[in-house]
């Protein structure tokens, strides 16, 4: 049985020393915020999700989701009690707008909330989450009687919601979708196909689903320009104003998957479903997309979230275990042998989670900021030149994060031996759930793509060298104040390798998209290493002023100069590594024919 | 369902290119080998795995083994067939000594049947090859009466051997162990204490099973000194001279693990069970480690396996797979959509993953060779440099290998977008599986701290110098035969990185052995790279022999050429970061005390 402890008090730390609140008073909801408040409310989120939702992890795990033969999908036990504290609590609407009956939570604060949640029970988080990303779109594109009837029902956790994409043959490929809309008297549609890898299509947990489905209106253009969004409640309203008439909607089976097993997977069948456009016709993916960004900051916060948890069980056992002897001598002699932590390379791998713990939860921090100034700032320079950075960041956050926190989850089962591999630990399903983030949401090697060629190229890079400037700007303000710290001539050396593969990349890209794309992955792990190299140059900072303060009672600020250190010595050497990946030649990726595979 | 093409005709390119048969002739059992017989061999076995032991891979995982209340532990539908094929096919004794009626059949050659049955199922795996490693033990250790008597069961796959280890609380530390043994009158023993991670500990695959347990003999001192090998039947024989005497060996319960889950891992008590000793009291160790070795090096080539049945899956899909569009332009604008390979970090992932594998197949040979040579030559000076050679590079191919495999799998997976994680399309079973390989035999740590502490230690390094100067010699007949491949430039710069690793490592272990571990994984892997890179060395000389030679027909010399150059440019380089890792200080991972985890 795992536990787990939110990690609060880093959160506060990054909020109070990382973020100059006074400097963002401006930003809509950000004028009364006091750290009192967002201390309380991320205390508040911990508990629930360690006290409620973590418990239900590993026994949602063995129960899985049933679908019974009349269609319906019953969740774990214990899920429907969960899923009333959670949205009793007001969780749902934490970060949504309080027009609605939000909580109005600004994304910078409620992403630690994201994390706990994650943390402590991914399967469960999979059907939660959804009103304030509902609400961009529904806000943007939706009427003000649909934001009446559904978005406030699903702000209040009320009912849930559901995104009907991927369909039995075309995934990453959306405009391939096959499910078609054909236009009512009334202004409805009769919506009719099939989607799969649905997330919460069918359970147990609201009466009502809102899905909101991509289908092609007849006679519209194939591919993605013909794709139109629709919103497709699973009950409909009757005459007496009650949502209580089944929709056509229905599901066919649940997937048996890998991990995840509380998540009901669903492959849904809409039978001439009821829907109603949202938004313009043909422009449902620009709704869907900013919604997919949103989602792809989130997986990365799961990522993070994962990371944490199997970390802290994997020091615990670390510190537990009696095992062997140090090598420099038994450090326990009493006891029958010394705790696994003596050892080198368990530390070396409870250093590396730690280090990228951190300073990733950090970089959760300072994008929720961005996607903050980007919804809440009334200067519209600043919200331009946000956006422009929130665009560029979002697929390394999404793909970084993600093959990073798996990495970690599988580092830490390491950390247990042979019980790691055994169920009852806990630590494999860790291993099972978080293997789904670099998959969903755009599968990692999509979002190298985003990154290369779309990130890049609109501008020649110029995001990407507005970044390279901000952190260079850091850099000279920490070899002031942390001039001796080796992560110093790191991240120069860092930023000296992107620059290089950015300017590489952008000049390749315009020549040979192929080419520069055979870098793609590469170059995002690049990135991602600078921009938690960049988050440990601001927390070291803060760290040396603490201790300079002498404001670092517990110690806890001399440890994180350590793990600043280990994070540049042994962690930001890799941005060469890919560096040379990304300038050697693309032949031996691009030029073997297919029959060489 | 995954579908498998043993790589038998890549085996038999090793064979013959690499390996000079004709200076190998004075090896016992080398004198009358022909490739035709190899070849036959290795056709069959291959056929075994495919259409015998494939298809009860997936079904195996779904179902599981069962342990009823009265102790029995039924293993998935099917696999009682399937044994008795593999025992009837004479596959049991394959590789173990001709005297018990074994077929001798070289490791070198060997090792191919190994991999292919792992590939195809590896739970199944789990219960076989035995043979040839206890034989090691008991022709060195056991009496004449003992061989006879339990060898040749063995080695006919009439009955199955399985290893009592672990103990609840002690793993890598066996020195712990409490199972204690109490000498009887007539020369056996009474064992008592309970095991755990027992593979095989009880099953319905043969009637009789041979426990060899680890346990101390009353009175013997405590640690590692103090622990004796004991060879216990599951039956007894009976005054009749039948053995269907049930011996106080039961199985307690079986553990649910990650994978393998047709793979019966069991709780064993031992109550006053019957056990004779093997060898010398107090010697246990010594034969074990010799048989732990050849497991060691086993579990690579499971990883190789693993790693090729993902690919070759992958590889399909991506072919299949018709999604997006070529980023140069339709590809194939007939079709709604070209298939998944045309992208570059699709092929990318597959090159990482073919010249992985073939590669590493390259070193399963090799040190297959060097085992050969350690067990059959006649010449002691050979013998004691190959047992040198091995004693290197067994924890390098343990370890790297293991990470590696599974490394591939997990990329394999990602080919598949979500379709690769549902339990249907199978390659999700392949990372649980395969995940057990760093972990099991000696987690991966602890082949780290062998490698760089006691290989390294015991004579300054100089068996990896003269592993150095090897390849260094083979580099130059490349820089005569392949001189424009950049593998040739890749191999010095990693040849440098490993001497000076090396050089540093073995100084520094000298001084302080736990920063000399700080860096043990790092070295692990850079030795592995350097390994894999002189095996494409040898790879791609005998390739570029072929093509002047105007033997490649089929092309297939001109692609493994560009699967040499992929391994060159964008793996080898890996090296270098380890060597930064390797001579980074070790203050980041061991002056923080351990409540700063």
């Amino acid at each position: 049985m795992l536990s787990y402890d939110p990690p609060v008090a880093d959160y506060m730390f990054l909020f109070k020393e990382l973020i100059d609140l006074d400097k963002h008073r401006h930003l809509r909801g950000f004028a009364d915020l006091d750290f009192e408040v967002i201390e309380a409310v991320l205390t508040e989120s911990g508990k629930i999700a360690s006290e409620v939702m973590l418990p239900l992890s590993a026994s949602g795990d063995r129960e899985g989701c049933t679908r019974h033969p009349d269609g319906r999908v019953t969740t774990p036990s214990g899920f429907s009690d969960a899923y009333r504290a959670y949205a009793g609590g007001g969780w749902a609407g934490l970060a949504a707008p309080t027009q609605y009956g939000g909580q109005d939570f600004p994304r910078t604060f409620a992403t630690a909330a994201m994390e706990f949640r994650s943390a402590s029970n991914q399967s469960f988080d999979m059907y939660t989450g959804w009103g304030e990303s509902i609400a961009e779109i529904m806000m943007a594109h939706g009427t003000a009687d649909q934001c009446d009837t559904y978005l406030t029902r699903l702000i209040s956790g009320e009912w849930s919601a559901t995104m009907g994409l991927t369909e039995p043959h075309c995934g990453t490929d959306v405009g391939l979708l096959r499910t078609h809309a054909v236009p009512q008297p009334d202004g409805s549609y009769k919506v009719t196909g099939t989607k799969i890898f649905n997330s919460g299509g069918e359970h147990d947990l609201t009466d009502n689903i809102i899905h909101f489905v991509l289908a092609r209106i007849e006679g519209d253009p194939p591919g993605s320009k013909g794709i139109s969004l629709f919103l497709m409640p699973k009950l409909l309203r009757d005459e007496n104003g009650r949502f209580d008439l089944h929709n056509a909607v229905s599901c066919g089976s649940i997937e048996h998957k890998m991990g995840l097993k509380g998540s009901a997977t669903c492959v849904m069948n809409y039978d001439e479903a009821t829907a109603w456009l949202v938004g313009e016709p043909r422009q449902g993916l620009i709704g869907m997309f900013k919604l997919m960004n949103a989602i792809r900051r989130r997986t990365g916060t799961m990522a993070v979230g994962v990371s944490e948890l199997a970390t802290q069980n994997a020091v615990a056992y670390a510190k537990e275990r009696l095992q062997g002897r140090a090598l420099a001598g038994a450090k326990r002699p009493e006891a029958m042998a010394d705790p696994l932590i003596v050892q080198p390379d368990v530390r070396r791998t409870l250093m590396k989670l730690k280090s990228f713990n951190e300073g990733a939860r950090a970089l959760l921090v300072w994008s929720g900021l961005i996607a903050d100034i980007v919804d809440r700032t009334p200067d519209k320079a600043e919200g331009a030149a946000a956006e422009e950075r929130l665009a560029l960041i979002t697929p390394v956050i999404k793909a970084y994060l993600s093959d990073e926190g798996f990495n970690n989850t599988v580092g830490a089962q390491q950390m247990f031996g042979g019980h790691g591999y055994m169920a009852q630990t806990g630590v494999e399903q860790l291993v099972r759930d978080s293997r789904m983030l670099a998959i969903a949401e755009g599968a990692n090697g999509v979002q190298g793509v985003d990154l290369v060629l779309r990130k890049l190229g609109h501008n020649q890079g110029q995001s990407a060298f507005d970044l390279i400037d901000e952190i260079v700007a850091q850099l000279a303000a920490n070899r002031t104040s942390t001039p001796s710290l080796s992560l110093v001539e790191a991240m120069a050396q860092a930023l000296d390798d992107m620059r290089e593969a950015t300017t590489y990349l952008v000049g390749l890209g315009s020549r040979d998209r192929e080419a520069a794309c055979a870098g793609a992955t590469d170059y995002i792990h690049l990135m991602g290493l600078v921009l938690v190299g960049y988050m440990w140059l601001r927390i070291a900072e803060a760290a040396t002023r603490q201790i300079k303060e002498d404001r670092d009672e517990s110690g806890e600020m001399a440890a994180k100069l350590m793990r600043a250190r280990f994070f540049a010595e042994r962690m930001l050497p890799e941005t060469s590594l890919r560096l040379t990946r990304i300038k050697a030649s693309a032949d031996s990726v691009m030029a073997l024919e297919e029959q060489w595979f």
